[in-house]
């Protein structure tokens, strides 16, 4: 049933599984069959609804359990929340094949490969950790594009355990979707994003928190406009997902939250002494790094 | 050379002279253009160079002195950061007509209000403060719509000596631009504006400022996604603008970016205890907030 992974050779078109079809796991399948690089795509979730509006969309062609998708996938991406990890990878381990590739799409990495050794054991080599710096307000499969990864960049961080036709694998289906993959410690990975993700995320969340449960909150609400929608953006993203994100990687961000009340104490300080000059300079320093940023992203 | 402005009876098509023809002054001035309510528009300004490309792209008629506005027209709108209104006021009332009604477009407005009265002392009654509820990351003259008004806020905070004609006359553009004018007091106003406006900017701006000083910050930006995008946009704004808003309603805003403190204590203490029900609880008030404001609130 399995089609052997050698080195240096890779499964022409393989059966996807993915497990979470939402909008990072659903616009991977999408964005892999308009390539035409998987020959069946499998779709596992808690959500029969959602499974179902899945197959509707054509973004998966069967609904199955984890079970199924361990024996029957090559591939199987895990786009849940991360705290989740460890159950789903210990349902799929007493029946995945043996060179199935697993890999996931969590926005943590050091929280995931610690519940993949756990969950995995010495079969830990067939997980390729990853995440796509991807994503929208928006959640569920009705939210999927197969264009969602094109000029993204997704970062993989490989176990030493890893074969080299595992990480050939799952870079190669990501560079089909339109990615560039880069690697890194997971470490690494969870500090610098938990400064430019999840505390901007906490924030928002905090500030739109702090709006909503005020006592003349219609008013406020009825007045904020375009900042205020920015900002708040992220702020609408499913509570599941990155309370398990929060969690996962909870040093990091108290670390980076740390941070940038000092930064907030220097400008708190700044307006309190009405010093415009010291206002001023602090406000173009943030604008220019954005407009470098905004201009240098590709990001629209 | 002026017209008469009696109650109940407006100019049908006045001299309009825009002062700060960027954004938010040429949108005003191209909107009304567009439905033909002004027969000409006047640009005064201090850039030499966004004045001509105001003049390149139709947006005013001819560039003139602050002088000369205060003759020629018939409305005057000010687009200027907060912090000169006191000046361009003084700087035109020895020349200002008898009828010609002003009007700003500022983000705070108690001290607007005092600025004006400072500066125009009996003859403030000529003056109608306002805010238009629109804007965008982006400045200068190019960034100018028509339609930048379409289905927004304005808010007026008319003062008592203000004519019921010179409201009447100032409401009329504005709903011309296509905008829904409510009115309430300046204190009102600030209080607000500093809650879904202000403080928000003050955040991004940290937050920038934070990410982009901090040690490994190319790293951070190059892994950056579309959350950060987001929730820093506002921080590109003009620096000037933002530290005179900031420095005209210190107060509303220091009183603000306590309660937001307060909040940030609180999440932050159930990251830290590891508390994922009451984070979920946190972060499910907030998206669902954010949920029903976002379908409610008309703001793509």
């Amino acid at each position: 049933m399995q089609e052997r992974l050698e080195p240096g050779k890779e499964s022409a078109s393989p059966v996807l599984a993915v497990v979470g079809v939402g909008l990072i796991g659903g616009s991977f399948a999408a964005a892999l069959r308009r390539k035409g690089r998987v020959s069946k795509i499998l779709g596992v979730g808690r959500n029969r609804r959602s499974l179902q509006e899945a197959v509707d969309l054509g973004l998966i062609d069967a609904a199955i359990s984890l079970e199924e998708a361990a024996r029957e996938a090559d591939v199987i991406m895990l786009a849940v929340p991360v705290g989740t990890t460890h159950s789903v990878l210990a349902a799929m381990l007493p029946h995945l094949g043996e060179d199935t590739i697993i890999t996931d799409a969590g926005s943590t990495k050091v929280s995931v490969v610690e519940a993949a050794r756990a969950a995995l054991g010495e079969r830990v080599g067939q997980f390729v950790p990853g995440h796509p710096i991807a994503g929208a307000e928006k959640t569920g499969p009705s939210a999927a594009t197969a264009d969602l990864y094109e000029g993204r960049t997704v970062i993989l961080t490989p176990l030493e355990e890893n074969s080299a036709a595992a990480r050939l694998t799952i870079t190669r289906l990501w560079e089909a979707c339109g990615a560039r993959v880069v690697t890194m410690e997971p470490d690494t990975h969870d500090v610098v994003l938990a400064s430019v993700s999840h505390v901007p995320h906490f924030l928002s969340s905090v500030f739109m928190w702090q709006v909503a449960t005020a006592e003349n909150s219609d008013l406020r609400l009825a007045l904020a406009g375009s900042g205020f929608r920015d900002f708040t953006r992220i702020a609408a993203g499913s509570p599941e997902m990155w309370r398990d994100i929060f969690l996962a990687n909870r040093n990091a961000i108290l670390s980076e939250i740390t941070e940038v009340r000092h930064a907030l104490d220097r400008a708190e300080q700044a307006l309190l002494e009405g010093n415009g000059e010291k206002l001023h300079d602090f406000l173009e320093r943030a604008a220019l790094a954005r407009r470098f940023w905004g201009s240098r992203s590709g990001l629209k």
